[in-house]
Parts: C-alpha cells; sequence; structure tokens
C-alpha cells in the first residue's frame, strides 16, 4: 500500500479514503476506538490551557449556490506541531449531491521546519473522535454499573457514540428513536457489529427516554429554534448525557429544566456558550470543562453520582488527537501515500532551478 | 504522469514538486510568467473589494525549537471557491536543515460541495506570482520605453522580479548588488535563461543605485530596523520602484523621502500599513491600492511620468489566481495526481461501513 517515490526531498504523508478503509480493516474499530478514548484520555489529563494555542474557528459562510460554509480550527500545542482541520458543511448535498453534508480533512506542520508532515481524511476521524470524547466522558462521569443507554438521533453519529460507550461501559440495554423512519429502521444493521439488542422506540418517547437510562446521548441534526428534543422528566440518579447535536446559535437539545438541575461539562466552554447546551446557562453556572474534570485528583466519584451533561461541540485538541493517532497507526501498519507535495528547490535562491527531489514519471 | 484510481468518490488533485518541475518544462517559463501576468492583470480590472472576503493573515508564532510560525491566508471570492495558503517561515532552515526558510502549499475547496479539489505546492508559485505581482506594476506605471533595471537584493525574489519585467518592457540594462558575495556571484548563472546581461556592482553603490534606473526591484532581507537598503538620492523621471522585501513590522527598505516623495500604491492597504513601506505613512498619504490603478478609466499614463513604489506585502488574491492558473495547465497539460483523500461513506449514516469509492490498493 505504501507507495514511496524516489525523491530527496522532504515527503507528505496522504492518508485518504482508501488508506483508513484500510486501516479500520487491519486495526480493527474496537482497537481503533480504545485508542483514541486512551488517547483523548491521556491529552486531557496532561492538558494544560497556557500552552495549548487553540484558534477560535473561523469560515467563509455563503448562500450561493446554496447555504454552506468552509471553516478552519487551527491548533498548536507548545513544542508540537500545527494541526488544522479543515471542514466543508453543505447540508443541501445529500439530498441534491449524494455526498455526506460534512466533508473534512485534517493537515500537520512540523514546527521545527513549517514541513507539511501529513494531510488526512477527517470525515472518519471526526466521527471518530466525537464517539471517542463522549466515551472519555462517560467513563469519568457515568454510574459504574451496567448501564441502560437512550439515544435520541440514530444518524451517523450515532454509531460511533454508542459503539464509543460500549468500550467503556458494560451494556445492560439500548433503546433509540429518530423521527424518521427510514434512518430509525436502518440503524440495527449500522451497529450489528456490536452485537447489542437495539430497541428502537416511537419518536413519542422522546418526552420520557430521559427517565429511563443511565447514559443518554442526543445527536440529532435538530434545527435552530426548535429544540429541546427530549421532554423533561424525573430522571435515574446519576444520568449521565452526552450532547453532541447542538454546533451553532440557537440550536438546543436539552430541556432548560434539565442543563439546570445538572452539572455541565463543556468540551471548551468559549465555544458551548455560543453554539452548545451552555447556551442556556449564565457562564458562572458551568461546570468545570472535560479536560477539568479528567485532571480531578479524587477522582470522579462524586461526578458519577450526579445528575452530569457533556457539552460537546467539537475540540481541536480532540481532532490533533485523531490526527496523531490516524498518522501513528498508519506508520506501524505501513498504511499511506508518501508525497513530495512541496518543491523546494535544490538551491534556495534558484526559484526555478531543479527541486531538491529529482522524482520524475 | 497522471494517476487515475478507480473510485465513485470525488478526488483531489495534487500538484507536487515533480508535477509543477514538469509543468515548467512542458509549459515554459516565460508562457507561465506572461499568463501569471495575464490573469492577475483581469482579475484585478474585475475585482470588487465587496464581493472578495480576505481573512487577515493569522498564524501560530513560537521560539522553540527555533523562532518560527506557521500561519494562513484564506480568501474567497463570492461565487467561486475557498483558497487557504497555507506558508511555514522557519529563518533557521537554510543553514540548520538545508532547507528553505519558507515552505508553502495552497489547497481550494470547492464552495458547492465543500469538497478539497486540489492541493498544490505554493513554494514556486509564491515566486511566481510575487514576480507577476511586479510585472503588472510595472507593466501599469513604469516609463514606456525600454528601460534600465536596477536589483537590490540577489536571492530568489530577484529572479521572478527580474523575469517578470522582461515580459513588460524591453530592457536596455541590468544592475544588481547584493550584501552577500556569494548570492551577487551566482546570480548571472540563475538568470542565465533570460540571455541579458547583469553588471553586479559593489554593495555600496547601494547608495546611488536609484538615481541611475528606470525600474528598481528591492527584495532584500533587511532585518527589523535596519532599512533602509538604499539611499535617498535624486531619481530619473518616472521611476518606477517595486519593494518586495518589508513584510513584518518594523521591516522597511525605502528611505523614507523617498517614501514621501513617490505616489504608493499597496497591493493592500491594511496589511501593507503594518508591515510594508506604507508604515512610513500616514493613511491618507497612501495611494491607490494595485487593483484600483488597474481600474482607472483613463488608462495610467499619468503613473508611468510620476514616481511610483509599488508596496508588495503579499496578497491572497495573488495566491488565488496562482492556484487556479496552475490547476488549469495542469489540467490542459495532462499534469498531477488524482487522490481521493475524502472517506465519503456509501451511506452517510454508516461511518464505518464502505467508502463511497472502493480503490483497493
Amino acid at each position: 500500500m505504501t507507495a514511496r517515490h524516489e525523491s530527496a526531498g522532504p515527503t507528505t504523508l496522504v492518508l485518504g479514503a482508501a488508506e483508513l478503509s484500510l486501516l479500520l480493516e487491519r486495526v480493527g474499530r474496537d482497537r481503533i476506538m480504545d485508542l483514541m478514548i486512551e488517547r483523548l484520555g491521556a491529552r486531557t489529563r496532561e492538558h494544560d490551557a497556557d500552552t495549548v494555542a487553540v484558534r477560535a474557528r473561523d469560515g467563509f459562510r455563503y448562500d450561493k449556490p446554496d447555504l454552506g460554509l468552509v471553516e478552519w480550527m487551527p491548533t498548536h500545542e507548545a513544542g508540537g506541531p500545527v494541526v488544522v482541520k479543515m471542514v466543508g458543511y453543505h447540508p443541501t448535498n445529500p439530498v441534491q449531491r449524494a455526498l455526506p453534508s460534512v466533508i473534512a480533512t485534517s493537515s500537520m506542520w512540523d514546527t521545527e521546519t513549517g514541513h507539511l508532515v501529513a494531510i488526512a481524511d477527517a470525515t472518519l476521524l471526526t466521527a471518530l473522535r466525537t464517539g471517542a470524547a463522549s466515551g472519555l466522558a462517560t467513563e469519568l462521569m457515568a454510574i459504574d454499573g451496567p448501564v441502560d443507554v437512550g439515544l435520541v438521533g440514530l444518524g451517523a453519529q450515532a454509531v460511533t457514540q454508542l459503539h464509543a460507550i460500549t468500550r467503556v461501559r458494560e451494556i445492560r440495554s439500548v433503546v433509540g428513536l429518530d423521527a424518521d423512519p427510514d434512518v430509525a429502521e436502518s440503524f440495527a444493521g449500522r451497529v450489528r457489529f456490536l452485537g447489542l439488542d437495539v430497541e428502537i422506540l416511537p419518536v413519542e418517547s422522546a418526552a420520557t427516554i430521559a427517565s429511563d437510562v443511565d447514559v443518554l446521548c442526543t445527536c440529532t441534526s435538530v434545527d435552530i429554534g426548535d429544540g429541546p428534543v427530549i421532554g423533561d422528566v424525573p430522571t435515574r440518579p446519576g444520568l449521565h448525557v452526552n450532547a453532541v447535536g447542538a454546533d451553532f446559535p440557537g440550536k438546543v437539545e436539552l430541556p432548560g429544566g434539565l442543563v439546570e438541575r445538572a452539572l455541565v461539562v463543556p468540551d471548551t466552554v468559549e465555544q458551548c456558550l455560543v453554539e452548545g447546551e451552555c447556551q442556556q446557562l449564565e457562564r458562572a453556572a458551568v461546570g468545570p470543562e472535560l479536560y477539568e474534570v479528567a485532571q480531578q485528583r479524587d477522582g470522579t466519584e462524586a461526578f458519577r453520582r450526579r445528575l452530569t451533561v457533556f457539552d460537546s461541540t467539537g475540540w481541536a485538541v480532540e481532532d490533533d488527537v485523531a490526527l496523531r493517532l490516524a498518522i501513528e497507526l498508519a506508520r506501524r501498519h505501513d498504511v499511506g501515500i508518501e508525497i513530495e507535495i512541496e518543491r523546494l528547490p535544490a538551491d534556495p535562491y534558484d526559484p526555478y532551478g531543479a527541486a531538491s527531489g529529482t522524482r520524475r514519471a
């Protein structure tokens, strides 16, 4: 699989569609998810907000030919590489172009030289890291024993949410629902690899689903102003909610009452106040960020007994962890394409001169 | 040269070191430079600041392991693609790592779908577009007749500066100087393809060089606070200066007196006020931007008679023009590597499922 060209210049590792499919096959889904949760756990425990620079998400939004945006999420850990995830979001893609609405790539630059080390698909990596973040949050804050799991929204995110939870907790039962009957029906097939029975509930059960589970994941594509997507009902002691769907000002999935009763743990508080469940709270009422929970000296037993909400809007550090892991696995399993993308002249003063590498087709 | 894999998913065009070398060979340096000047001219004449979004250059700067930065320059023309140039600047590269100090790539996203259309080396493209910008400025603002050309600083930029000028004016003579004797000595070899005699002047001639030429290019790597690099002397009527080297707060190449007497035309005024020769002027004293000169209804005869300075700090629109031209030429000459980078699942709700393309190695 690895194609190396004769070259004297530095090469860029490309991990495309085929390479990531091959990694899934060689490493296995469970092992990749375990590693993703483990690495994210290690990274949050070490996280120092003073040495990690994360730029606020920025991008171009437009409404022609259709509503869409291209945005970038750059991060840099002191002494480490720069990682930039580029995300395209075009909601008319599935219906009009048979493409997913979100298409993403992640790239890494070496801060010793400025060389582009790698570029990889981030569509799969984002699904994995979003699952792993909820897996980590569940590990830290859900009750210990076997858990009953609820899923509201059964699209792509629900697959990696449920997968991640199976890696950190024994599962007693799974219930789920989706407003789209086709999506609800296809879910069992998409998570068959987990070997679990999934009970599909009627969509009306959203009103009460929070009463009957220990871990709840909301991962809907609710429209602005249309939330919440579940009812505000009494919950079991220690319920943990992974709220994944809110990602835009005005979008929320959880009832205000539940959010106010809960300890709300954002992935990154500034962003969650703007586009997550934290929109429903005063800043002072927001709980610690996920990394601060991971760094609790006395463990997280106290969190497990409380009603907790992980407010997951997407953190650039998660993308950094995901890309580093993909590169590590690709190198270990000899997967990837190495291409000399940068044309570095052998004589740095002669831009037209021979490139430092002399590969020719 | 074109490697196409069997695939159902959209592919990304990769233009790396070998591909750009091949394009130089197949299209020819002169033709590429002519096209770059022509396209930049057309783009500036059409430019509408209201429909082109250019984000201020942003990036991560650091001093470990050495001083360096990785920065991004995104641009989007309404209805067109998003283009982002990523630039690494690591001044210790040449001495410590036998690499150029500037390494760059440019990428393009389709704003209909969010798909990554292309990624290309931008090290060569930046040298070409920086030359082409001075070529266009010279075409618009230098005297008409055969010109005497002066070059201060004979590094990589000087090669494409001189090349671009030969494409827009008949050359009577070329003089040049550089503080580094090795760089000065190697210059004739690097521009031999132009078939011109270049007279290398002693470095002391910097004091008076502005007196004896019609077109002057300053393209030094002067340090912060060490400018100006030339003397303030009486100049010929209609002298046009391309000032290319200033690119950081505190860096200037031209004497304040000359800048004050001249009509200073920035590539983009906000940036030039911070890091170009415009640092030496009040905002109200700055002339029109390059695109405004190109859009003069009555032609630019009046500009040709005046002392003019093109303050070139690098404009994201130039990078957009350069990348679009490279893609166009690559497609026409069947050069490039097509890779399915984005892993788009055939079922958008099944992230682990088969990718839409089924290529296997």
